[in-house]
């Protein structure tokens, strides 16, 4: 018997998080074990307060256009479902669904968001109900287990590594420079960071700083003074999670209990004006990285579209518990196979920075560029209309 | 008797101040009076140093890139010149030129490297000097006087439109979102900023705030509660240059005697969030306003190469002492002419943001999107290599 299907997005966004869900929609037609493709409003919110949308009464024209609309179409959220299945929360997600006829989740998200994923299909193999829940991997963090890379991190990736040429090439045109310190998103993992490495020598940042290793504030001090005194500046990128002595009680935490960092960067200039008295810059890339279309990666956004693709796909064939993956066949030339990896390994962990890549503190290995080089490859065309590009409006007619 | 020209690059850079110089090397080749083109390393300083390159002996391709390098490819500078023509400054500076045989001087900058300008051209005319000096105007502040518009605004404010149209669709996918200070360049003009408005309903910052207005803290926070409670978010866009209330001591000056300022975003966001506890983001654009290849206007990277073009024809038929300035002739459909202005005009003159073109705290009237709507169409097309963008590298020959 035909079901519908309902398309969670969840966590933060990232460029291509709605190009998996024109994945998935496209899928979604081809078969008719899905007979209605609805978008659940503001992640799994939309489960818990019976707001769900049905996509397809969405125009056409405006589905296409998802392959070039940054942030979560549907709305995100950050909710965590609680553990014990008695909580009335899972009642209520189990009555939105039986009052909808869903018999497909797909979950689209970091692992946080895998999370949720591997607890609603728990629940509904405890249930015995005929609920299929697929995950669909994104986070511009890379640090998602058991996938070569997370979709949405090629897009940052490249939009840090061009948007940091272009910062660091107006930096050097002045004689007497600054130091700048570009703070890169990564909360526990640094792969963002670590990308600048993959600009050509002369036009990337003299010290890269990860929060996988240790930050030895004298060390980093003397090498920037030693830069700037050298050279007449100090171009400096740091992660947002780097762990120095800071006034911690100004952190806040999510409902996940991470910690909310940012400002690492302005803290970090700070820290040297003080010191040395130097001009200092700090810049925080900031939400661009994970929202700008204008710099998404090809391949990215296609591996995207067939992630969105593979989950509905195999759900239809009654996988459940799962999470699409990509395995690397080959680096050069590129190419990948994907796979169903089982929620649990996935689910809050976290994959970091390989300590072998990591060569000193400012270049990667060899390794990491031939892991990264691929990835990055190929532009989208955007459609601009007036100057401005186009993106998605959704009518998110309620399903009554 | 055929002489050189050199070219000098002054002030902060656009996205477009290189595509004026290949415009007036590309135009110098065409005239027998030009026997070599030189550039001035980091402005002015460049002729105070002897640091004069032949730009003649650079490879085309890198030449040709200069359409897509942003920063100063020459280096830039805030040197002041004196006000007194005996300063040894100046006869170092007519020693450079006599020694390379310089018969013309071009200029790119804004308001206060047109006062650099026009101090070369008196002195020239008062030393009965056969060296012409011609300005070329450039700000991303767009406040030169004179001109329609400034080469390189077009641009900056095609980023700041469609890089605030990504933040806003990344902001809204939260139900319970934040409060947004997106903090935008422009000092005393609040050109920029402004530019916001040219997004749909629905898509663009609530509020907007220009240096021109006076800023009103209570009105601003009694809007920001009511927006923020009304629809769990509120989106403000902020000029660098607004003044209110805070600690003046912190904040340095240039050798113009201008505050440097910046930070009045993060300022103002932790006023909002001390007074109402709400969740806030400061984004401040920084350097990718003035230096991102990716959203060059088209039309802006003609009108900047057609600048350079013509301050050399004119240079060549002699013509000293003026600015190349755009006036437009008709808006829809777009069409411009040019003229030379006498640069006493526009040095240390700022073009402000007609208060009449201002109609509330969120928006401008329609006269204001007339007059930006042609000036950000069409787009550059980008050569990548490798998915990084190519820019140009100079070898940078000294001219001995």
């Amino acid at each position: 018997m035909a079901k519908a299907m309902v398309y969670i997005q969840s966590g933060g966004p990232t460029s291509v998080i709605n190009s998996s869900l024109y994945g998935a929609i496209m899928e979604a037609k081809k078969h008719p074990e899905i007979n209605a493709i609805y978008g659940s409003l503001n992640g799994i919110e939309g489960l818990l307060t019976d707001n769900i949308i049905d996509l397809g009464k969405e125009d056409p024209e405006q589905i296409e256009l998802l392959k070039q609309t940054p942030g979560s179409i549907l709305g995100t959220s950050r909710h965590k479902l609680p553990k014990d299945f008695h909580d009335p929360e899972y009642a209520t997600i189990l009555e939105t669904c039986k009052k909808h006829n869903i018999g497909y989740v797909f979950v689209n998200g970091g692992n946080d968001s895998m999370d949720t994923c591997m607890k609603l299909s728990l629940l509904c193999k405890e249930k015995g109900l005929d609920i299929k829940v697929m995950g669909v991997p994104k986070t511009v963090d890379n640090d998602l287990a058991e996938t070569d890379h997370s979709l949405g991190f090629p897009s940052a990736a490249k939009y840090v590594i061009n948007t940091v040429k272009e910062i660091i090439i107006d930096a050097v045109c002045y004689k007497k420079g600054k130091v700048y310190i570009i703070e890169v998103m990564g909360r526990n993992a640094g792969w963002l960071t670590a990308a600048v490495d993959m600009l050509p020598e002369g036009i990337r940042p003299d010290l890269i700083y990860l929060p996988e290793q240790k930050f030895d504030m004298e060390d980093f001090l003397k090498r920037v003074h030693d830069l700037y005194e050298e050279k007449g500046n100090a171009i400096v990128a740091v992660s947002e999670g780097i762990e120095f002595e800071r006034d911690m009680s100004k952190v806040k935490y999510d409902s996940f209990g991470h910690a909310q960092l940012g400002g690492a960067g302005a803290d970090l200039a700070n820290i040297v004006e003080e010191k040395f008295g130097y001009k200092i810059r700090a810049i925080e890339l900031s939400l661009p990285q994970r929202a700008f279309s204008f710099l998404t990666s090809k391949v990215d956004s296609k591996e995207a579209q067939k992630c969105g693709e593979l989950a509905v796909k195999k759900a239809v064939k009654g996988m459940t518990g799962k999470m699409i993956a990509i395995k690397r066949v080959s680096t050069a030339p590129y190419k990948v196979s994907y796979k169903a990896v089982n929620i649990k390994k996935i689910a809050n962990v976290e994959q970091k920075v390989p300590a072998a890549w990591v060569k000193d503190q400012g270049h990667m290995t060899q390794e990491f560029r031939d892991y990264l080089f691929p990835l990055i490859q190929g532009e989208l065309k955007v459609q601009m209309e007036n100057g401005i590009i186009k993106s998605t409006v959704l009518k998110r007619v309620l399903v009554k």
